[in-house]
This record gives structure tokens, C-alpha cells and sequence, in this order.
């Protein structure tokens, strides 16, 4: 579990790979994004994509899995306040196997709530030739860890009795 | 079919309503967002949406079959060139019932396909209480209609002989 504290910029995580299947791509875009680019290979060959390609939101979507399972896992989950610049910026293809890799580019706390902070990401996509074939950057929020809170708590209590200091709201007021 | 020259801004587009169950947003987070406030509504009760809530990126997907299954229906389909400022404003609950508006907000030609233009959306999720649960701007790459070439055309050939005009290098030069 990594609080605010444990982010700083420039580190990166990497995620496991997640091969996409032309069944996975049609059923998927049967239910969110029924063109036929999407849906039917002799169809795709004379669209835009010159051959069936995965939808855009479904590569997102296999993303936010795959930073999920990734080594990166903020105490609270992984709770996104925003997405910018989402660019899709080569076809996914059946067959090809994709990972994520999540750059950290920023860590503020949040001033209207201590216990949280933001951390903001670049988030790129890769095929298995190392193309990125999508990238955004997001903003996490995540729970900070209180070392200021805890010093002052251990003035007043012994440290048995500390509750779980990781979290929110989770401090009684010293007696 | 709407080419560039369709588009407006100040326009409008309304889609057709999607209702959301519990088991499509449990079902959608297994594969795309394992994440106990997306999977459990006991373990999300106590989560940071207090209640289940579904992936932000199941809402977006949602919105893009809303998108296409619209009056919005470019020429060549829906293809978006990237996407700024996703927010999730919101949480979608089980039972809610989403819609989208596209409200255009700039239109132009591309300069470097001249048979292309882009058309910026703004695009809003509401639920059934009218409230925005999801908004981001898009671009989309539309065709063009080509009057231009049209004109030029009928002063070289008969009318009768004039190809298709919707899309892009489909007119041979002049004899």
C-alpha cells in the first residue's frame, strides 16, 4: 500500500501484459462502440484503420487493469480525479500484447483535505514492439500518511494504544 | 451522414437513454477495474464512494455507445483524434440511467488532409436526475463535403458524370 509520502517525481511502474484478442475487441465494441471498423474485419479494411482495430475506450479500459494489478497500489485504490490529453496514437491490433507504464510527474497534497494528496501520472500503453499505441496523464487521489500527526499523537498516548494511522479522520482528539 | 460542413457550433446532440445495473457494473470492473467499490456494495459502503459505484471508464465507454448510437453520425464514423479534461463529477449508481449531450464547440478544416476536418465536442453524461456524472472534449476527424471541388468540377464535366462527391480524393484531375 503506498501513501502520498511513498511518490516522488520520477518514478515509474511498470504493469504486467495483457494480450487482446480479436474476440476480446468485437465483443467489447458490440456493447460500447458498435462501428464497424471495431466489429468486422473485411469491413475495417476499407475504414480509417485499414483493418479491425480495438476501440479507443477499450484500450483505456484494459489500462486502468492493468495499472490495477500493477505494483502501484495506493492505500484507498486507485481513484482518478481526472484524465487530460488522451491521444490514441497507433491502432491496436489483434494479437497484440500491451502493458502500461505509469511515470509519477507530480505529488501535492490537497489543501482542502489534509488527509489526502494528488499524485499526477503519465500513463503510456505499449504494444509488444514497444509502440506506444495510447497515453494520458491522471491525477490519483491518494491517502497521506500522517507523519506529522503521528509525532504529535505519540506526545499523548503510548504507542500501543495508536489506532491505524493510515487513513483518514482517524484520530481521536488527545484526551 | 453529417460531413464538417453539417457541423456548427453551437449545436446540439442528444443521445438515448442507457440504464445501468448492478451486474453490468460488477461485471464491466472484473475485467477492466478490480476494485472492491466497483465489485462489492458491502466492501464499497466503506470505500471512498461509500456505495457501489462503477469504473469511471465503464461510464465512458457507456457514453461512447451513447455517442454513436446518436443523431451525431459523421461520415466515415466516430473516430476521436484525443480527448482533454475527462471528469468524473459523480458516481453512477446501480438503477441510474444515463444519457449524453454533444454540444459543438469549434469546427475547422484540417490543414494537413485537405479532405478532413476536425469538430470539438463537449460532451456531457447526466444521469436520470439531470445530474453531470462524466464530462470531457473530444475532437473528432469528420470528412468533408468538398463544395469547393464540387463547383470547380461542374466547369469541366457534366453534371450527370460527377462521381461521389462525400469523402476524400475522389475526384480525377480534369481533362
Amino acid at each position: 500500500m503506498l501513501y502520498l509520502e511513498d511518490f516522488f517525481v520520477g518514478q515509474s511502474f511498470r504493469s504486467e501484459q495483457y494480450p487482446v484478442s480479436e474476440q476480446e475487441i468485437c465483443a467489447f465494441a458490440e456493447r460500447y462502440d458498435p462501428q464497424p471498423f471495431h466489429l468486422d474485419a473485411d469491413a475495417a479494411e476499407l475504414s480509417h484503420f485499414a483493418g479491425l482495430a480495438a476501440s479507443g475506450w477499450h484500450t483505456a479500459a484494459i489500462t486502468m487493469r492493468l495499472m490495477v494489478t500493477s505494483p502501484l497500489r495506493p492505500a484507498g485504490g486507485v481513484i482518478g480525479a481526472g484524465v487530460e490529453e488522451l491521444r490514441w496514437l497507433k491502432p491496436v491490433r489483434p494479437g497484440d500484447v500491451l502493458e502500461a507504464r505509469m511515470d509519477v510527474v507530480q505529488t501535492r497534497p490537497m489543501a482542502s483535505e489534509p488527509g489526502r494528496g494528488l499524485v499526477k501520472l503519465t500513463v503510456s500503453t505499449l504494444n509488444q514492439r514497444g509502440e506506444t499505441v495510447q497515453q494520458f496523464t491522471c491525477t490519483l487521489v491518494v491517502r497521506r500518511l500522517r507523519r506529522d500527526l503521528l509525532h504529535s499523537h505519540i506526545e499523548h498516548r503510548t504507542l500501543g494504544q495508536i489506532p491505524d494511522l493510515h487513513g483518514n479522520a482517524f484520530l481521536p482528539a488527545p484526551a
